[in-house]
């Protein structure tokens, strides 16, 4: 029998509005976190707020996030709080008001001060954990970072101990209310990201076949190795 | 002949590194705004920065937002500045080394103090926006919102004025670097999201038709009513 693993409440993490829709769960998080492999930076540059879309990893303790050592958003970043957020859309809730109409989704916010990376053996596994979340079996198979290019990359790791997880799902909530009786269609308009075929690089010569580790991924839902890897 | 449209640079819009993959048309705004329906929205709330998918609606001049008027990033918003990001993640690029991997991607990120809208026709014509934006046509399908809807509804008004758009495609840039000589396969693998078939509310009738407008989405392009509608 496992014990189900709890997310901290804080004062920012703590589910004030649409509580059913909040999870404390550990294991949620990991589950959203593993879905996806892209998520959007919050940090304050010169006082200014910015939202930047940027590539993650998460080893289920920390969240890699990288980019580079000029990248603005992410010089910002260490020593400052920011918030991540990663969210799957999973569809359109489509109510017999447009006041019911809602979206079914997973996201999951982060809050914390990362911390650069200096370390070089910590700095190589962070980015191994960034490249395996979007593409597994991809570290093992292209070149790894030389000295110089390792020296061109910030990265940053983010504690996963300060998480909020939100979902929802289902139906339209309003099939048992008065609306009901409008004899209006409702139900969810669901949304799916799949993975299409590989595209070769035109400069490949012909006739090259793709890895295993990409040929696989055609037509499974696609945004990072927890759905990948079913 | 039309004359390209340009959006205006400025301190927080002007693309300082990666300047190939920014551009200044108005039109790509529209298209990558037009694609999508879910932003994230990075607001200071209590002094930290909170990033929070919400969807939005634009009719080409101005950003709409709602939510409830009991929301923190809602409430926290009209008169302070925030960032609201939208990011279309179209493949992973996989280069031949780790270093030049990347993302395919559109992305449009708008800067502005958002302003509560309270003049009613304003109000309903936003939220008709926000509605029409995720699914055209349910606005004139379903249930408007009463008085009491509107009064519970907060809507966040943000100029598209302050506007920056990045976007890269295409193949990885390795193919003709030394690293070609590694005989190492390489390309993108594309990511697409399309809209699933509708799945009735269990509280339907049986048998209840799905009207043309939701009907006709499944296998479209999903995200926005930018790509639904080609």
């Amino acid at each position: 029998m496992t014990t189900t693993r709890q997310l901290r409440e804080t004062d920012r993490t703590r589910h004030r509005r649409l509580r059913e829709q909040g999870s404390l769960d550990r294991d949620v998080l990991d589950a959203v976190l593993g879905a996806g492999f892209v998520c959007h930076l919050g940090v304050t540059v010169e006082g200014a707020v910015m939202v930047v879309p940027t590539v993650y990893g998460s080893d289920g303790e920390t969240l890699y996030l990288h980019g580079s050592v000029a990248s603005r958003s992410l010089v910002a970043s260490p020593e400052a709080a920011v918030c991540v957020t990663v969210t799957h859309v999973d569809g359109l809730v489509l109510a017999r008001s447009v006041f019911e109409h809602g979206v079914n989704y997973r996201s999951a916010m982060i809050h914390g001060v990362p911390r650069l990376v200096t370390d070089p053996e910590e700095k190589l596994a962070g980015l191994r954990c960034l490249t395996e979340q979007a593409a597994p079996g991809q570290w093992d198979y292209a070149r790894r970072p030389s000295r110089k290019e390792l020296a061109a990359t910030s990265l940053l790791a983010l504690s996963l101990d300060e998480a909020a997880v939100k979902l929802r799902s289902g139906p339209p909530e309003d099939g048992d209310g008065p609306d009901a009786a409008l004899g209006l269609w409702a139900g969810v308009l669901p949304l799916r990201t799949t993975w299409g075929e590989p595209e070769p690089d035109p400069a490949l010569p012909p006739g090259m076949a793709v890895p295993p580790h990409i040929a696989g991924s055609a037509g499974r839902a696609g945004g990072g190795q927890g759905e990948r890897q079913q």
